[in-house]
């Protein structure tokens, strides 16, 4: 890999950043707030910023960058669109679950539910991302899409994840500046208590880490290289042929092409057109 | 221009959500607010949404996409550069003044400055910006750096650039979410009354427009050719090397590599690297 200690550095850091805001959210509600629990009250709600940052900050972001971890190469592409896919699944399985918490929470006080700005554009983001999630299993992971139509819609596959990620971010923070609000009383949140102080520190941290996602994920010398797992030795000793069952949009008749100038001068031409994505 | 039809939509529609964005922050700050005036009540503190989604959404918006208009690719390198910097330029001095109306009201009223996570991300990101505009000018607009450095420093311009851009829409969001919460009182934000109807809806368009900017500006068929203004018959009808003194990544020596196989091998590898970005 072009570059690997700066990845490594790279990694690293957003792996610490990550860590931090999960343990930061923790820490907030259960040293700051209620604690957690299934109870309709307070503690409910808290499972709403628990599991949002858990699995759409946190587990999402893992999903963004994991063809990017040079480790995984030598796994065959269909192993790695299946751990993609399901790390996208484990994310949304927590939203959804923490917005049942939140919407409990709000019927049990009789507190509105969708007013917010936070409301709208999160509810936006978890449909259109169940939507992309659906579409890319159907077309990128499913053996049912033509390449042609795979290559059409990579570009659009890749600019909606990064584009719903930096979108999961901007409503972890007004939901965070809603809270505060609503919930520092004595003293308010514009006298800067602790609480806040630990919770604004919170946002900047998941600022940070979707920044350091979103980087690795747009370099393009971090790229899972194409047809890396045909041209790697497999675990097995079997023949590198035996891949070609991944269905992926580059590894079209990979024992013809492989090496070839017509493979290159291909791969060159998706390049160009943004078309050669793994995310 | 490859996808020249798609990318009069794309620009079309960014302009519309763009400019209805700044309509309904007019609106707001006219109809359902106080008004705009320099006398450091109410009125002032208006001016800083509508300074703020003007310049730093709107005018910064533009000078995002500015190179991607094939209109402008006639126009010499340098005069895009001048243009692209100046709307930097125009964006941030609207902002600095949004910021010292916010902070005038506060003073005004007592309201303690800095408190929230909207002004502490909004601090970080116009301090980073400033740094990245005066960067950027000493890098890539005044004749100094090599052309080595340039390339070095080209794909964190064109990251921070949107990064930061991301990182402004999410500050908009927290302030609209803010403002709603601390002025709506009878009825109150979570009764959704038709100014938080509207409001919550300008967050929304904001969103769209920063969507379709970044959708405009990362896609590499859209992206200004390298040279183009060196292949172009000049308005003067002088000798297309008479464009040397441009100062561009990838004009180096245009009369020697230009349509050479040197030069597309170059730009393919620049391509790759993410290095030749007009952004």
């Amino acid at each position: 890999m072009e570059g690997y200690r700066s990845f490594l550095f790279f990694l690293v850091s957003s792996l610490l950043f990550g860590f931090l805001g999960v343990i930061f959210v923790l820490v907030w509600v259960l040293y700051w707030r209620e604690g957690l629990a299934w109870n309709g009250g307070a503690a409910e709600f808290n499972l709403h910023p628990l599991l949002v940052i858990t699995g759409f900050v946190f587990i999402e972001g893992i999903a963004i960058i994991v063809y990017r971890l040079p480790w995984t190469w030598k796994c065959s592409k269909l192993l790695m669109k299946c751990i993609h896919a399901g790390l996208h699944l484990v994310a949304i399985v927590l939203v959804i679950v923490a917005m049942v918490a939140v919407f409990e929470y709000h019927n049990s006080f009789k507190i509105p539910n969708m007013f917010s700005l936070h409301s709208w554009v999160g509810l936006t983001v978890v449909i259109l991302f169940f939507l992309q999630l659906v579409m890319s299993i159907f077309v990128f992971l499913l053996p049912i899409a033509s390449d042609s139509l795979r290559a059409a819609l990579m570009p659009i596959h890749g600019y909606m994840g990064l584009l719903l990620y930096g979108s999961i971010i901007a409503t972890c923070l007004m939901g965070i500046t809603e809270k505060l609000i609503f919930t520092l009383k004595e003293p308010p949140y514009s006298k800067l208590p602790p609480e806040a102080i630990f919770v604004n520190t919170l946002g900047l941290l998941i600022v940070v880490f979707g920044g350091l996602v979103i980087w690795i994920a747009t370099r393009p010398a971090w790229k899972r290289p194409p047809n890396y797992d045909v041209k790697a030795p497999l675990p097995n000793g079997g023949n590198p042929t035996d891949t070609a069952d991944n269905t992926t949009v580059t590894d079209h008749k990979p024992d013809l092409e492989l090496n070839s100038d017509a493979a290159r001068k291909r791969n060159l031409q998706l390049d160009e057109a943004g078309e050669r994505s793994t995310m």
